[in-house]
C-alpha cells in the first residue's frame, strides 16, 4: 500500500496567505513522515484557498525532492487544455517527474459555476479536454477542432514534456461512465469510497476492472486508488472517538449546508462503525483498511484528516500516529507497485 | 538604478525541461550577484518555453528569498482574468509578496493566435482584463459582465491577496493608448527602449508622465522602467565587438523572419553606434546608460543578454562583468526608489 496526504489546514481562522504557506509545510512534513505522495485539490470557493494547484504544487516542488505530486482534483472540465498542459508540463518539469493527475468534474457547484460550466456540460466538458490534453503532452504537432469551441491548427504545445506518458488517474465516486471512461483509455482510477456503503464502490470498481480488460488492457496494469470519509486515529479508540466527535459534528453542520449532502449518519458512532471512516485505534484502523481493501483491491490510499476544529497539535500528532504505527504494517501487509514510471 | 535580470537559457539545443531547470538556476544566480529583480516572460511559441510563467515563478521563489519576481510581460489579455488573479495570488502569497506583473499585448502573433486573440481584439481585451484583474484584486465581492463575454456574480476570487495592492507595469513599446492607460491607472510604464531612436521613447515617457499628472495622480509617483536593445559587455570595447558579432548576427537572421523585424542596421558597428544597445566596456555601457537616462528617467534598468550562438561560460561572465563593475557605478550615480510597497 501507499499513502497519499490530502492536507486540510486546520482552524482555517487565519488568513489566505498564512494558509498557502501552512499547505507547503505539510508537504515537506510529509515526505519527511514518509508519504509516498502529497495531493492539492483545486477548488476556486471557500473554504479552500487552492485555486491554482501548478503554482502551489510547483513551489512544493522546490521545497521536496522524492514525494510524489498530485493534483486531488484536477477539475479538468474548467479549465483550456492548453494551459492546462502548459501548466502541468512546465511543473512536471520542474519537480523531475513527480507529477500524477487525479481528473474529476469537480464536486462543488459554485466552483463550476464561476467558469460557466453546468451540470448538463460538465461531463462533455472533462471527456473532451482530457482528450485534448492527452494529445497536447504526447504529440508535437496538433491540430484539433473541440465540439465545444477550441480549435488548434499545427500547434505544438510547450514546454515539451520530460516524460512521454504522464499518469492520469480518473476520480470515480458514482458514476460507470467515467469508471469506463478511464478503462477505455487504460487509465488508473481513483474511488472516493466516501460516505455511501462500501459495497457501491467495489461494484465500481468490479466493473472498471471488467471494463479494463474488455477494451483489451492487460488486467494489470488496471490500477485503484481510493479515499476513505477520513482518518483520525489515536492510542485509544476511547481517546480517538472523544478528539474526533467535534470533528463529526462540524462536518455533519457543513454537510447539511450542501445540496444533497451526503452523510445520513446522526450520530458518531454510527458513522465510525458503519461508514468507510478511519477512526480509532491503530488496530481498529489497520483491520478497515485490510478489509477495505479486500473489497477494493486499492493500491493507494488517499489520507485526509477533517481539520475545521482540530488544533494544530492533534492534527500533526494523528498524521504522525498514522506514519509510526499504521503506515508500515499496511505496507508489509497489502504490497504496491510504485507510483513512478508513467503507465 | 534597480536592476531586472530577464534571462535567456545560452545555446538552446537541450530539452525543454532543461532550460527550465537551467531558468530557475540563473535566477538563484541573480539573487547571488544583487539582482533586485528576475522577470520570466509568457510565450507560448518558440523558442521560449516559459508558457506558465506563474508556475515557474513560484517554483523560483521557493529558491530565493529577496529578489522580486516579475514577469516580462504577461499576455493578460490572452488569460481569463479570474485564473490569471488566483495564480498570481498565490504566487504573491507563496512568494511573500515578491511580485510584480508586467502586462502587455505581447509581440508573438503565434502566441496570441492559439487563445484565439487578433490584432484588432488584443487592445480591448488586455484592457478589459486588467480592469477585471484589478478588481477582483482589491474586492472581495465582485459581480461584472464583460464586453468580451467574461461574467461574474458575487465572486469573491481566492486566495484573498496578503497584499493590498499589487504593482502592475504596462509594457509601453510605441503606442500612446498604453502610455495612456497606465497613466490613467497610476501605474508605471514600462518602455521597451528597442531598436528604434531614443527620442521616440523618450517623447512616450514624456506623454506618460504628462497624463499621469493630467489624471490627478501626484507626479513624483510615476515610475519607468526601460530594456535595451540587448547587453553585452566585456573588459575591453574590442573583446566585447569580437564576442558580440556572432549573437548580432544570428539575431539578424531571426529578426528577418519576423513581419515588421525590427532591425534596420546592417552591421553590428552602426548597431552598438546608433541603436540603444549596451555593448562595449564596463565604462561605455556606463556612459550609454546615463545617457539613456537622462532621455527617459527610467529607475529600473531591464538587463537582457542575446543567449542563442553563446557559450554558458561566455553567458555568465559578461552578467558577473554587470554585476561587478557596471551595477555597482549606476546605482550611486543613478538613484532610485526601492521596488517593493505597491504603489
Amino acid at each position: 500500500m501507499k499513502f497519499l496526504l490530502l492536507p486540510h489546514v486546520p482552524r482555517q481562522d487565519k488568513p489566505d496567505h498564512d494558509q498557502l504557506r501552512e499547505l507547503v509545510e505539510y508537504a515537506v512534513l510529509a515526505e519527511e513522515w514518509g508519504f509516498d505522495a502529497y495531493g492539492i485539490g483545486e477548488r476556486h470557493d471557500r473554504p479552500a484557498v487552492s485555486s491554482a494547484p501548478p503554482v502551489l504544487l510547483s513551489h512544493i516542488a522546490a521545497r521536496t525532492s522524492t514525494i510524489r505530486l498530485f493534483t486531488a482534483v484536477t477539475t479538468l472540465g474548467l479549465l483550456d487544455p492548453l494551459r492546462a498542459f502548459e501548466d502541468y508540463s512546465t511543473l512536471d518539469s520542474l519537480s523531475g517527474g513527480r507529477l500524477d493527475l487525479v481528473i474529476g468534474k469537480g464536486a462543488y457547484p459554485r466552483s463550476s459555476q464561476l467558469f460557466g460550466v453546468t451540470p448538463e456540460n460538465q461531463w462533455e466538458r472533462l471527456q473532451e479536454n482530457y482528450e485534448l490534453f492527452r494529445r497536447l503532452w504526447t504529440e508535437k504537432n496538433v491540430t484539433w477542432e473541440g465540439r465545444l469551441g477550441r480549435s488548434l491548427q499545427n500547434a505544438e504545445a510547450l514546454p515539451r514534456p520530460s516524460r512521454k506518458h504522464l499518469r492520469i488517474w480518473h476520480g470515480s465516486g458514482s458514476s460507470k461512465s467515467s469508471a469506463d471512461f478511464a478503462a477505455r483509455h487504460g487509465d488508473p482510477v481513483f474511488s472516493s469510497n466516501g460516505s455511501g456503503p462500501i459495497g457501491r464502490y467495489a461494484d465500481l470498481i468490479q466493473y472498471y476492472r471488467e471494463r479494463f480488460t474488455a477494451y483489451g488492457h492487460d488486467p494489470r496494469r488496471a490500477r485503484v486508488g481510493s479515499g476513505t470519509g477520513g482518518y483520525f486515529g489515536a492510542r485509544t479508540s476511547q481517546e480517538a472517538i472523544a478528539k474526533y466527535r467535534p470533528v463529526f459534528e462540524a462536518r455533519l453542520a457543513v454537510n447539511r449546508t450542501f445540496d444533497g449532502g451526503s452523510i445520513s449518519y446522526e450520530t458518531v458512532e454510527d458513522w465510525i462503525e458503519n461508514s468507510s471512516v478511519l477512526v480509532g485505534s491503530p488496530q481498529q484502523i489497520i483491520d478497515k483498511v485490510i478489509g477495505q481493501h479486500e473489497r477494493l483491491g486499492h493500491e493507494l490510499l488517499h489520507v485526509h484528516v477533517d481539520g475545521e476544529v482540530l488544533d494544530r497539535a492533534d492534527y500533526l500528532a494523528t498524521l504522525e500516529l498514522f506514519f509510526s504505527e499504521i503506515a508500515p504494517v499496511l505496507r508489509r501487509e497489502l504490497p504496491s507497485r510504485p507510483l513512478d514510471g508513467g503507465h
